[in-house]
């Protein structure tokens, strides 16, 4: 079911920085800041031959990330995103083997439809689906 | 520098649970167990179209694992590992830049050369530099 790796997403605490040390001390190729207020965050996309890195930083009083960076200061590995060819499909099969699917299909940093899996039940992982481009 | 994403490393409680979740719940190509005593662990790779995802159990009573799952029983993502063309260039650079390099260039899960790069340098993210095949 699962294809492509979308990409990976870190949180930080300070995106002008770490944007930085990806495009300099890591020498990738990094994009232009996007607020994505909708989902309580700032990304940086660094484009990678094969996938993304989508380096987050919280936007707002209400951002999901604001609690993983009181426990993470630093920073930390957020998420992954896979690819599914229909994300409505994903998210019935998933639900039917008792994965828990966290609200409704919203729609993320590409413009396609995405949804979260609980981390508790992919060993910690939390796990972003995006519904790929036809 | 820094090429294609090779894998991500998820650190996992349950070698064969994670695998047959990987395999059978998300529906992904997942390949068979391998040992390696020298870095502690057992792995397994899901191949995905664009890049892998390493599942890891420690191996052993010193497993570097151990730690990380102590504070994480459930498990959850280990480390980001970045293709580099010169692992010995890459170091140099990344040392020169104040970059803590950890310990030795190791032979990897590919048989390629490997090192480590401290988390702390890099927002809270273990990364992991591999010499990519010629």
């Amino acid at each position: 079911m699962i294809g492509r790796l979308n990409h990976v997403a870190i949180a930080v605490p300070d995106l002008a920085a770490a944007a930085a040390q990806y495009r300099g001390t890591l020498g990738a190729d990094v994009g232009a800041p996007r607020a994505l207020p909708e989902h309580g965050v700032t990304i940086v996309f660094v484009t990678l031959p094969n996938t993304s890195i989508e380096l987050m930083e919280p936007l707002g009083e209400a951002s999901p990330l604001a609690g993983f960076l009181q426990k993470s200061p630093a920073g930390g590995m957020h998420h992954l995103c896979y690819e599914v060819a229909d994300i409505s499909a994903a998210a019935a099969r998933l639900e039917a083997e008792g994965a828990r699917v966290l609200g409704p299909v919203k729609t993320g940093a590409h413009g396609r439809p995405v949804l979260f899996l609980h981390p508790k039940d992919f060993t910690g992982t939390l796990i972003e689906l995006e519904e790929a481009t036809p």
